[in-house]
């Protein structure tokens, strides 16, 4: 293991946070907000403890998986363990533990939150907060484009831009590849300011469009509002819908459009069976909520959609209280928290490419059980998926159900209902937020024990970070010597 | 597709029921009950209707995976919808579709009841009732023996003694084949005696002896009384908890004891598994509820084990309301509804098997991201899992979380709470019976729509047959000529 190596890109991630905590100090500053004085402490403090690393290149640069993975997970521990310090100094969350559940929830772009009511915190916090969403989204496509590759997990299908991935080392980049990243950061910059504008045009403040618009690019979560997104106008609700779903989308399908290759993009499997998903999902919605006399008194036709964009993109805005709908709608919301969005898009969840890998495989079994002898492989996008994907592929739903079952079950030990044990797994794990009952949108996670919140801590940064990472860093044989 | 010799099949299995309702029958003369005579009236024109089909052998008797499936799902149906006629004709349920359930239930040995009180029916019909579990667990013996090697589904470790199955016509048993079915159905029968003995010794009635002998043995869960098990004796307990237990073993580890081959018997891993979990799950939950006062109070110790055992094997037999518990017991229960029992027993669920396929395939994977040039195989019993094995049992974790989420979807539409739908389904596509909240141990299925009664019907068919024969039975392919 190069530790040395490890060091120093971690100081690297902290120089970087360093940086972006000026921002919230600068709003401090602007709204004047005392409080916005510890973030400016907080980074140059974090700036100087990392210096002596930084400014020391390792002449060891050999870097290989668990490198990698070990390198992610403690980035985002880091990343979060900083970002909460704000909190605790300021007294604005008073306790550490709450406010590390606050900012993990906000990089690993989950948005659960522990506050009971967020119009108590300093605009400076909740921009903050809601920047750690944009931050972590913008963490994930790094993550996919550079660590994803080294573990063998995906295949040129499954996550973005394997073939050109490079090593960590941002100078080590082939030009090619750097022009990728440069356009990939491109679009989510583009499409996040757009995005700003729209919902400043629905009539949001500048400060609402901001936070909102980090909340949708990063699938985070966050609102300024204890109400989410209940008040603001349908203009500004459609936006979100549509901003969420663009940012739930393969980044892939931005990458063909570029090329002008449109064909290749309409033809993606994978956002075709999102979208599918998403219509299918909302428009049953729609006629469950009809039947049940909730539509028109309860719940308008722009919620159902609202509430399916935002959960199946895991990204965790309400409307309206979800939990209050027919069975049907909790359930089959509770279901598309698993399904996810696209992979190579900065959603939550299992990702639809996966499923896709196992509906392929279900069909090719029931053909092989038929004709023994027929041997066929599965194909994406008109590409054969190789063996060791489709393996990685389905252990990867094995180490999620062992984590999710484990999970419920500590968090049980709080003694909740099973619908709320069950659903605070589901919606940390996925990156969502919301859940159902107490943890449902007008609930959040004030009241669950401190062995619970540090179980939920973990399965965002698992979740975020598609497990392996975070398994590597947790496994002792990772840090013995010799391997 | 060889219709004919699958109409002989299912002809044979109609006369073979014809003469199982002969017993029911001789129930209703000794206790005299008039409603006896359906049982004889039904078996009568069972016979009869079937018997040309059986005295006209087809010439064709070949005999493919595909006939295999189908000729095992009619016959389950087949079987349940015939059993149910007599409790129709008599009233003692009124619905037909209710009767059916309540065979499926029987047949499938799950133990799901829509009954509201069981101690209004004849005891003829309890008799035939209980005595559906142990022919339904017998019947699972015979299809894991003849039917399953033929899908390729297994392997020799996963499915029960997979190199000796014949095809299912038994006149082309080998004499060694016959010699270890007979030895086979042999321990169960003698296990089953031994049973009612040591029941009966705990002061049950031979009545009540039988029936739930029946039960345990077949891992299914009807009982004589609306209480189920709580009001028999501390003895009856635990002779039951260790009954369910041994039946819900590998019966290859009674074989390898036959064959006085101990140490390879106690070697089993799956049985290892099985009764490690088993004690694991039954310590934590004592220790929970001592831990919350109840232990004493408003459990015993026994209650624990015997609980656990009742789930995990998937019978169904409670001895206290477990769904007064605390969250971490019931979430646990749950959890083990799913992992089930040992392959090659009469339990239902995913099985243990599959299980320790799937942690040991994680492990290799770990291995693989770390040491991506070392190819290992996965081994259980020291010998090598082949990847056609591999494959299906992953498949087979993909197709059940598939039709449990449908299950769940059309359930939820009667507007049952999560926890209901949910455990509702788990319970009856594990084949377990009681779930929690309003199918608890002290609730029924009576309140579900029709809808939602065919669905559970044919989740408790599919989690028996092991998904597959179900499948094809459905599949509009199977039926067409040319394939």
């Amino acid at each position: 293991m190069n530790l040395s190596m490890i060091g120093y890109i971690v100081a690297m991630v902290m120089e970087i946070e360093a940086g972006l905590m000026l921002l919230p100090a600068l709003g401090g500053l602007i709204y004047g907000e005392p409080n916005g004085l510890s973030f400016l402490i907080t980074a140059a403090v974090t700036a100087l403890v990392a210096l002596p690393r930084v400014l020391r290149r390792p002449k060891n640069s050999a870097f290989f998986a668990k490198e990698g993975m070990v390198a992610t997970a403690l980035s985002w521990l880091i990343m979060s363990a900083i970002g909460a310090v704000p909190f605790r100094v300021t007294g604005q969350i008073p306790h550490y533990l709450n406010a590390l559940f606050e900012m993990v929830s906000g990089f690993t772009t989950t948005g659960a939150s522990i506050l009971l009511r967020v119009e108590d915190l300093d605009k400076c916090m909740l921009f903050w907060r809601s920047f750690s969403h944009w931050v972590g989204g913008m963490g994930v496509l790094v993550f996919m484009l550079a660590i994803l590759p080294l573990t063998g997990a995906g295949g040129q299908k499954l996550y973005l831009l394997r073939a050109e991935s490079p090593g960590p080392q941002v100078d080590k980049l082939s030009p090619k590849t750097r022009n990728s990243a440069v356009w990939l950061y491109g679009i989510y910059l583009g499409l996040t300011v757009l995005c700003v504008i729209l919902l400043m045009a629905g009539g949001m403040t500048l400060f609402e469009a901001l936070c909102l618009a980090f909340g949708a690019a990063g699938t985070g979560g966050f609102g300024v509002l204890s109400s989410s997104f209940a008040t603001y106008s349908l203009f500004c609700k459609v936006v979100a819908t549509v901003f969420m779903l663009l940012f739930g989308v393969n980044f892939n399908f931005y990458f063909y459009l570029r090329l002008r290759r449109v064909k290749d993009a309409v033809k993606m499997e994978e956002v075709r069976l999102y979208l599918g998903i998403y219509f299918f999902v909302s428009l049953t919605i729609l006629v469950s909520l009809w039947h049940g006399g909730f539509l028109g008194r309860d719940a308008q036709p722009i919620d159902a959609f609202f509430s399916v964009a935002s959960i199946m993109t895991t990204t965790g805005f309400a409307t309206v209280d979800f939990d209050r709908w027919p069975t049907y709608c909790r359930m089959i919301l509770v279901i598309i928290m698993f399904t996810g969005a696209c992979a190579g898009s900065t959603g939550g969840g299992i990702k639809i490419s996966r499923f896709l890998i196992y509906f392929k495989s279900l069909a090719k079994e029931l053909r092989r059980i038929v004709h023994p002898r027929t041997v066929r492989h599965i194909r994406v996008d008109g590409k054969t998926v190789e063996d060791g994907t489709l393996q990685n592929t389905f252990v990867y739903l094995i180490v999620f159900l062992a984590i999710f079952a484990c999970s419920a079950l500590v968090v049980s030990l709080d003694g909740f209902d099973p619908t709320s044990t069950f659903t605070a797994v589901a919606a940390t794990f996925n990156n969502i937020g919301p859940g159902l009952e107490i943890v449902g949108p007008v609930g959040n996670y004030a009241s669950f024990s401190w062995l619970s919140k540090v179980v939920l801590i973990f399965d965002m940064l698992a979740g975020r970070l598609e497990i392996f990472p975070l398994l590597f860093f947790f496994l002792p044989s990772t840090w013995r010597q010799h391997s």
